[in-house]
This record gives C-alpha cells, sequence and structure tokens, in this order.
C-alpha cells in the first residue's frame, strides 16, 4: 500500500533527522533559549524581510493556532473564518475551548474569504442597527495559505483582506500549516515578505513540509508580541528540549530546503492532477498546491484503493466520491508513476 | 411614544409588586433556602407534573442559558442549535466563552429546528468516516419555545426532536424565555408536563412574563442535577436575597397568573396583526404568540414610528423593513387600539 | 428567632421599594439605557469627584468581581489576593473559572494585604531568578473594603498599595460589597473620591447595604472601560430590565440614604461589640463596620442561638466558637436590644 | 561549561535516535493510530500489569497535565495538591486557563501531600459548617512522583492517598515526569503495577528520560477513559506523526531501557551527594532521585559555577544559596568525576 492520503506518513526530511543526530550529545538549555533556535528565528526574519517581527516554535497545527488566537483576543472577541477553516471544523473546537466564537462565513469549494465578506460583517457589527454589545465582537480575520482545499489567496486578494482588516481594526492571521506549498505553488505572487507586510501574524508549517513536527508562528504586529512566551508556556506549545524546533526550522531554511522540497512536492502534485483529468476524473477543486482533490466513481476508487490510500473528503453523489491526494517532500518518482498508470488503466477501462 | 419593541418595558405584574412589598421587612435565609423558594419550587413541579426534576432559580437568561450548557457538557463537547437561535447570535458568544462551539444549523423564518437535521449531523459525527475526535462532539440540542420569531414547536416535532436526541445520546434543552406565550398560544399542544417528558433540561421565563427579572430553570434529567448549585454559584446566577425569585414565581404560579396574562397579551398581538394584514402588509414570520413580524414600506415605517417603538429587525429589501412588535402583561388596550388605527390609517394611505 | 448572620435576610429599605413601586408602570428601554440609570451613574461620578470614570450596574456580587477580573486580565495573568479575600473562598472558583489564577498570600485575621506583600510578590515575578514566563504574571491586586473580616484599609494602606501597584503596572481592584459600611465606620479616613483616586476599579455594593440587589462597577482607568458592555452582557450580568438598577442606586445616592443606614447599622454593630467586650466574650477579629467577630464558649453560643442567628465563623479551639454577628439598614432598635441582654445574661452567669 | 541545571539538555538516547532514524522513511497512518504507538502501549500495560487501562501519548509535561485535569473535571471542582506541585507554581496557570482552581496545601521540603492533609480538606468541604456550593469542590488529588524536590512516595504513603481518595470520591493523579528516577530509586518500594493500582490516573515520563519529547497518560479509572482522544485534540496534544512518540515509547520499553538509564542517572547523583556531603554542604532537600538539592556558601557556587551549570532553588539566607544538580541519561562518568573534584577543592577551602 502507497499513501497519498496525507502529507505525514513519514518521519523528516533526511538532512532535518541528519541535524538532529549529529547535534543529539551537545548541552544546551532549555525551552528555547538555545543557540539553534536563535539561527532559526534569524533565518525566518531574514526570509521574511521583516526585522522588527517575532518568531516563536510551537510544536503543533491546532496549537499554535489556538495559542495565537487565545493571546490576541479578549474575552468578548472572536475570530472570522470561512466555514472550511481548519479552526472550524477539525480542531475539536480548540478556539471555542479558549471561550472564543468562530464566526463562520459561507465559502465556496476554494476555502476562501473575501475582503467584501469581511467587511459586510464588519460593518453590520460595528455600523448596524442591533446594539453590538449583544453580539460577538469580531476582531480577528483567520485565513489559511493555502487553504485546506489547496487553494491560495492571490497578493491582490491578500492586499484587499489586509486593507478592510486595517479599516476595522481587525487582525489578520493566516495558517500556514503548509505555506511551504503555496510559496512554490505555480502562479503563487504573494512571497514571505508579502505575508509579513500584509498579516498581523502567520505560521510557517514544519510538520507538514519536512520537518518531523514544529510550527513557526511569526508576529509581526507589536500588539501580538507582549508576553507571548507566557502564552506559549501555558498552552503546552513550550518544549523542554526546544533546540529540537530551532535545528529543524535552521535545516529547512538555511539553504532553501524549505522551497525545495515543497516544490517538487507540487511537481509531483501536477503531473498526478493531470493523469486525473486526462483519465476523464473531474477536479472536485481547483488546486495549485500539493493537496489535488478529485472525484471518481465509487467502483473505480475501490480498485484504486486497493493499492493507494487516500483521503475521504465528500460523497459528491449517488456513485461517486471525492477525494484528497497528498504530496510531500518524501513522495517518491516510483509511487507518483504507479498512481498516474493506475489513473490511467481506471480511464481506460471507463 | 408607545413602546411596543419588546415585552420588558415595564417593571413586574401589580399582583408580584404587592408580593415583594407585603413580605419586605420578613427575614428569611439566603441563597434560595428560604420558604418562598420551596414553595415556587413545589408549584412549578406540579404544574409540570413532574415530581422529581430539580427546579433553581436564576436572574437573566442569558445567565441560565450558559449555566445549564457549562454544567452538561464536558470541554470536546457542543450544542446543536438553530443559526437564529439566541444563543448564537444575541448572547456575545456567552456560550463559546465558557468553553463550548455551538454547532449551528441553518433554519427557516421560524427559527426551527427538525428532528431530521439533528438526525444528520450526529450520523456524520458518530457514523461518518471523518475520525470524530478531531471534530466538536454533538451532545446537546438548544431550541427556544417559542423561538425567537415567535413560531412554535408542536408536540409531534418535540417528540420527533425527544427522539433523536435519545438515539444518539444528545441533551433536549429549551429556552423558554418566552415559555408563558407559547403554552397559551392559539394551537399550541404542547403543555408543561409534554415539555418535562420530551426535554432534558428546560426554562420556565419570568422577566418577559410578569416578573421583574428571573428565569426557572427544571432540570428533568438526573445527569443534569447533580451539583448543580455549584454552577449557579459560580457562574453568578445565585442571588443573595433568592427569596426574591422564589416570591415572583410563586406569585406567577400560585393562581395561574402566568397563564392569564401572557394569553392576554397573546391576544392583543394577534388582534394588531389581524390589522396588519388587513392593512396589506405582509408578515416577516408567521407568529402565534406575543411578537409579531411584519414587513413595513421604510416611508410607512419612519410615519408610525413617530408614535411607536417597534424592534428592527432586518432590511427584507431597498425600500422595506421587517419589525418586532411585542406585546406583554403590560400592554394596554388603549395603546393596542391606538396603534391599529395608525396601522389602518397608513394601509388606508398606500 | 431573629437573624443576626447576615446583611442581606430582608429586602430592600423602604424608600427604594417605594421608588420601584411608583415606576412600576413606566415604559423604558431595555439593557440599562434607560434614564434613571443615566441618573444613577451621574449620582455616583459626583460622589467619587471622577467625571471620567465609567459606572456599570450589574446584579451581584461574584459577578461583578468576575466580570471585572475577566475583562482586565490577558490569559496569562492572575490577580494577587489576600488568603481570605472573597474571590478565593467564597466564589466557587468563579475567577479561575474564568481562566485566571488567584495569586494567594497569607494574610493577618483581619484580612488585609499590605503594600509589603505586593511588592513583594511582583519583585519576585519581573525581577527574580526563574524565567518568568513559567509563572504565572501577576497584573491586579484585589483588596475588599472593608474585608470579609470587617477590617478597613486606612488612606494610608490605600495609597501604600496604589503607589506599589503603580510601579510593577497592576490593577488595583476594591470590592466594595460592603463598601457604605467601610465610608462610614468609625475612624474611616478614605472616602469615595479616595478610592477613585486610589483603585483603577471598585465596586459599591447595594445588596447589602439597602437594595434588593446590584452592585456598581466604578472603573477609573481607562484601560479597563474599553467595551466593558460586552463583558457584562457575555457574563450574565445586564439585566432587561436595567432600569431596577438605576432606579435603586439613585435612591441610595440621591439623599445620602447609603451612608445614613449603613452608619445606622455600623451603630448598632458597635454597641453589641460593646455589649459582647463587657461580658468577657473576646473579640476574634478586631472590626469598625457592621460585620462584628466574638468568640463564644459552646454552650453559651447554643443558648443565645435558640433566639438568634448567626454566622458560624471557625471553631477557635475544643471548647469555643468564633461566629459572625451582622447588622444592617433593616435591623431594629428592639431586636439590639434583645441580643445585648442576651449577651449580657450569658456573660453574667459564666 | 558543562550542565547540571536539568535533564534536558541533550537530545534522545543514542538508541532512540536509532530507532526514528531506521524508521524515518516508512509510511505510517497519522495520529497515533500506527503500528508503533499500539507497541509502544501494549509494552507499558504490560509493565503496569495493569490491561484494562488505556494509554495516550501526549507532547509535554505541561500538556499532558492539563489535559487530564480538564478532561476529568467538571467545571465546579478542583484539584488538591501540594504548594510545589508543578502544576501550582511552573505551568503559567494552565490549569487555572481550562477554568479549575488548584486547592493548594501546605507542604513539607520533600513536596509531597499527606493522607491527613486531604482527609481534612475533603471532610471540611463536604461534611464542614459552610454551604459547600460556595466553594470550590474538590475532585482530584494531584502529586508527583518523584516530587518537584527529588523526594518519593512511598508505598504506603500512596496506599493511604489512595484510600482516603476512594472515601471521598477524589481522583489521584500522580505526575511521573521523573517517572523513571522514581522507579529505580534507592529505597523505592512502589513499582508501575501499584501505581497502577492506586492512581487513577498517571504518567509516565520521556522527556526527562531519554526520549526526544513525550509523556505517556495511563487512565486507570474508566471514568476518565471516555472520550480522551477528544482531550488530546482538543487541547493541542495530538502529533501529526503520532508514530514518534510510539517509537520512543517502544524503544524505552522494550528492553528496559527506561529503567536501566534511570538507574544509573540516579547512581551518578548519589555519588555527587556524597560528595557534596563530605565535603560539608548540606542538603536542602533529602533526595533519592536524579535531582539533588545542595545548599552552598555565595562565594563557592559562584566558584563551581564558572566551569557547572545548576539551577538556582532558593536564597536560604543572606550568604547561602540552594541549588538542584541533576543527572540524566546523558551525563558522563567523566563530567561527574569533575564536578566531584571541584565540590571536593571547594570543601577542603572552606
Amino acid at each position: 500500500m502507497v499513501y497519498f492520503n496525507c502529507d505525514y506518513t513519514e518521519g523528516a526530511h533526511p538532512r532535518i533527522m541528519e541535524k538532529l543526530l549529529d547535534t543529539n550529545l551537545e548541552q544546551t538549555p532549555g525551552y528555547g533559549t538555545d543557540i539553534y533556535c536563535e539561527q532559526a528565528k534569524a533565518l525566518i526574519l531574514q526570509a521574511c524581510q521583516c526585522p522588527k517581527a517575532q518568531v516563536h516554535f510551537l510544536v503543533g497545527g491546532t496549537q499554535v493556532n489556538f495559542t495565537i488566537i487565545r493571546a490576541a483576543l479578549r474575552p468578548h472577541q472572536g475570530v472570522i473564518a470561512p466555514e472550511t477553516g481548519h479552526i472550524h471544523v477539525h480542531e475539536t473546537g480548540a478556539v471555542e475551548a479558549t471561550g472564543h466564537k468562530i464566526l463562520a462565513l459561507p465559502c465556496g469549494v476554494e476555502g476562501k474569504l473575501t475582503a467584501a465578506q469581511v467587511e459586510k460583517a464588519a460593518a453590520e457589527h460595528f455600523a448596524g442597527s442591533m446594539p453590538p454589545a449583544h453580539m460577538v465582537q469580531p476582531k480577528m480575520v483567520y485565513i489559511s495559505q493555502p487553504t485546506e482545499n489547496g487553494a491560495l489567496y492571490s497578493l491582490e486578494e491578500l492586499e484587499a483582506l489586509h486593507t478592510v482588516c486595517r479599516k476595522w481594526g481587525l487582525f489578520l492571521f493566516a495558517d500556514g500549516a503548509r505555506m511551504g506549498y503555496g510559496l512554490t505553488a505555480r502562479g503563487a505572487d504573494a512571497a514571505l515578505p508579502d505575508m509579513a507586510r500584509l498579516c498581523d501574524a502567520f505560521t510557517i508549517g514544519g510538520t507538514k513540509c519536512g520537518a518531523l513536527f514544529g510550527e513557526a508562528a511569526v508576529l509581526v504586529n507589536p500588539a501580538l508580541q507582549e508576553d507571548f512566551l507566557y502564552a506559549v508556556k501555558q498552552n503546552g506549545g513550550m518544549l523542554a528540549k526546544g533546540r529540537l524546533l530551532g535545528l529543524q526550522f535552521s535545516g529547512l531554511f538555511e539553504s532553501g530546503l524549505y522551497y525545495e522540497i515543497c516544490q517538487k512536492a507540487n511537481a509531483f502534485a501536477y503531473e498526478i492532477a493531470d493523469a486525473c483529468k486526462e483519465a476523464g476524473f473531474p477536479a472536485y477543486a481547483p488546486s495549485p498546491t500539493n493537496q489535488q482533490f478529485f472525484i471518481f466513481p465509487d467502483d473505480v476508487l475501490e480498485k484504486l484503493q486497493q493499492h493507494f490510500h487516500f483521503s475521504f473528503w465528500e460523497k459528491t453523489d449517488e456513485g461517486h466520491t471525492a477525494v484528497r491526494i497528498c504530496t510531500s517532500w518524501a513522495t517518491t518518482e516510483e509511487n507518483v508513476q504507479a498512481l498516474i498508470s493506475a489513473i490511467k488503466a481506471a480511464g481506460a477501462e471507463k
């Protein structure tokens, strides 16, 4: 069986493992106060061209999301998010468990919010006819870059979101669990310095982009920086051997490894997508990143799944199912070709 | 100016005030351990024909809702509610502030959930293809009887909700802030004993039905009863002079006052509704209770509002607005006739 | 049986009841936006000589405490309080339920914190040898004026607390559930304008000082004012018929009623205390306010309790018990004399 | 510089690193549903002789503590802990941030609670003269085995705690962040099967005992098992590449590595302690585990700290300081001898 169901089926990129091994017996101070964390932070700030931002390393994606949101909001404030946002559907209510409502807005199959939606929601709250204190005050906008459905915000879309957030005093927060795949996607025009310029905070995911685990929180807005270390500790995100995070992010950023491996995964994803299309299987959602979403007849899918694992996404109708097919730094040419052959064969049999 | 905007513009029914005055200098123990609270509890249990239920008195509606929900749920559990549910839109995220997600489901203009919707949501969680631990576990269904839009669940609808809740292990909780208007509505077929038989918990509102303030929480399911007094205290709902609540609910239930005054308010509401319809103004939502929702041309509305206060509900289109018109125990025949005349005049001028 | 166990055994002062009755059928807008709330706020601001403060009315003491604390603190911040502080021992963990640790410091029988204690705690956190992010950050100091044990902070003590709070960036918050008894106590030298000058926030209790219920939150520091109305609503403190609070506080402050009735209660308390001392029963804690704490042999107590209710406070040794004896606006001369006679008789029998 | 300040200055034991490396390119399902987690759980259940317990792997110590406590308690319940308990002093209020009060009890320098203390606290709450609903209900007892100060509960002490917890319906929870050092300490008489028999839940620490990171939660009481996976996810403890935890705990438990390396660290610790005593430096607290606490004159300490890092513990008087000296699996014979020589030399110079 070959796993294409997600991008966390293997360990870490061999160069990351090597780094951990080489330094294993070194003694360093704990809790992220070591030299490797310092190096990694400097590399990320440099990549973002944003020397005044703060970088913090946390262990996981759900954790970094609720830690940033909890630290940013006062109790009566909530976060606007698309209905398909990871915090809204797949984090077991972690944000609400910190006391904050997610103000979910409808979104299309791409999982993106528009500036117009944010404008409407904010205007209704702050300039509507109901007394606002009876409702949750919107204070943050959460987006994922790329989205849970593989789509990407363009630079123009991000600029528009930034502008509306400034207008209404909202923080713009981008969940970058798969940031690497977004930065290196076909047609991507928003680079890390753009993220740093347009967002108040965003994350750079390690777990799904070559590391064993780890998410970097980049806090650009000074209002979000104060005392953040307390939040990391209180929310369980402070690793005793913090250097493990520093070492991995140094490894990813010191010689472009982060971009290199994500770009390669995207390229594999495009090959698979092309094969699906050529074989006559329609896309569920357009995606320029390492997650591809295609719709197969159930009997075809059953056959493919004898050899390949995908993620179930949705029953699209009685006889068809949408699945997610993922590539990663660990995907091999051999497995991609095997999958493509199987898809082609399935298409021919139809 | 005459207020028809809501049902809490006056103090309490004169017989309630009299009771408070008559007992004012009596000494009683605090925190609801007095004889008047005991009397009121007995009267409510009798009205519900449910001697094993617990009755607790709290001060306000938002408070009683979040106290019951917080006490009932474990941290990973959430409450299914209609999109227009009071807890979802007009309680400043009080439920989320206690850590719980509201799983909002779409609903029509009446603001009601169906058993089929609950079945679908529960089945997707407990029997779906995603690992459930990544999502909030539905554990309670919140409905309002009558709803925020004045509608009423029929006995059949409540039976169906009860059945689906039993099937999936969900608590059924009915917010009865306006219960009195529901119990005495035209066509109402669910009485208090039905509520007690079909719900795990429900409230009986005092604030909007003749009292100065106060909500009775009726906890039918023993699983919701244990240690509830701690929850009342922790959430700020335990009044030092608890007898004020006991006295008021005794007053409402000892000689049928609760029903009498709500029925009268409903009758006034029907008169107003009839006048609107006759004058050619359409209903925004059908309502058999004391809240009526009608759509007026904006110029008509402006004129009416020179003499009468309504609650803005929604802009229905460019030139029209839906408003809420409320009656209560305190509504006078004179004011109703004045309003009806004004509506008729407005209709004639059209 | 006569109740001296607490100061909330009766309803409200007759002049308050009269006000509620006189206005009962008036129509006013809801949620505290009425004219009576405006009047009451103006009267309190005037009494505090602090026109820029905000005044909010909430229903109960536990509620106003946790609402202010929750609104003031970020998640990693806690509140320094004396071990006997009401929030620490008798509010069912309401403050922790909002997510905040109470940093309890030892205190004597008077229940007071000193500026030196606060200095030490703050210095240890902010200037100690442990990394502060591993500990809760002190951000507020909670005191009660008068304390739960009847004692009073002097102006000098409050000045010192104010100074140390300013030094370390801590909010000073005084719980004034019994403020009226403190303001009118023998030897009291801190008036409302002093409270407003020295505290960032404080409350003025109505429940125990002549009202049916109600606490006024006075928010002096602008940092605590922003969006406080959302906090009131979210925490269940916003009364639909908010005018009930405005009417009561207007009644208490418009002609000095608040001071008048509390002073009278204090005078009764002194008479009772003098009787205890003369009869040879020692004080448990010195108190210049309406709560008196005395130690009786258990057999004496048993006899007294055949006619009078006191609050159990503590077993002081095998054969003795400390009790609280409370007076209030409702205490009658007749009952005080009866109690004094009984105490004298008990002393003589010893 | 040599670090003796804590037991998390290096990476993982080489055999653990080897396991991670050997499996790095294997594909496994995510979130702890892999074969390595299954293996590790089976090994731990076997070591505990408790086949019906549940084992869950979380990332860090603060996280596993607050996740277990939050999942176990209802909102009005709190956890009894010694004043020096890690959850009370060094986890940034993480437990309170989940809404629960820590009921801290005084303890000696060893950091241990006694059954008598628990009995007293529970009896005061459940059988005292105050109405219990005004106070936090004790529902859990938290101890650390070994304690933060290196001490160990004997089997007899644990039996007594177990008995009193059963009596009052309290959960007994042992924080085993350094469990391995406790199990292999000189004189230790409580083995893992005893922990499983006497506690409702406990943890087995990986981070400080040979792993890169990771804590195993052993849930013995079925009441604590239901839906725990939701809690892991909601609180950020579910690692995408969950196998990393399974692999490490398999490595620690499959051939006795956990015991072997902790025993060796303890032996080094005893050598250092003996050297201190012989050199005339007194112990701050007696400890049979890898953490040793000794008091040095400040000038001696300054000199030692030119070559060795210790953890500051407390200023014991004007001229003396207590420090923590830690060993671990990574401590080398060479460094231990160097430290002993330095201590001896310092003793001789006195």
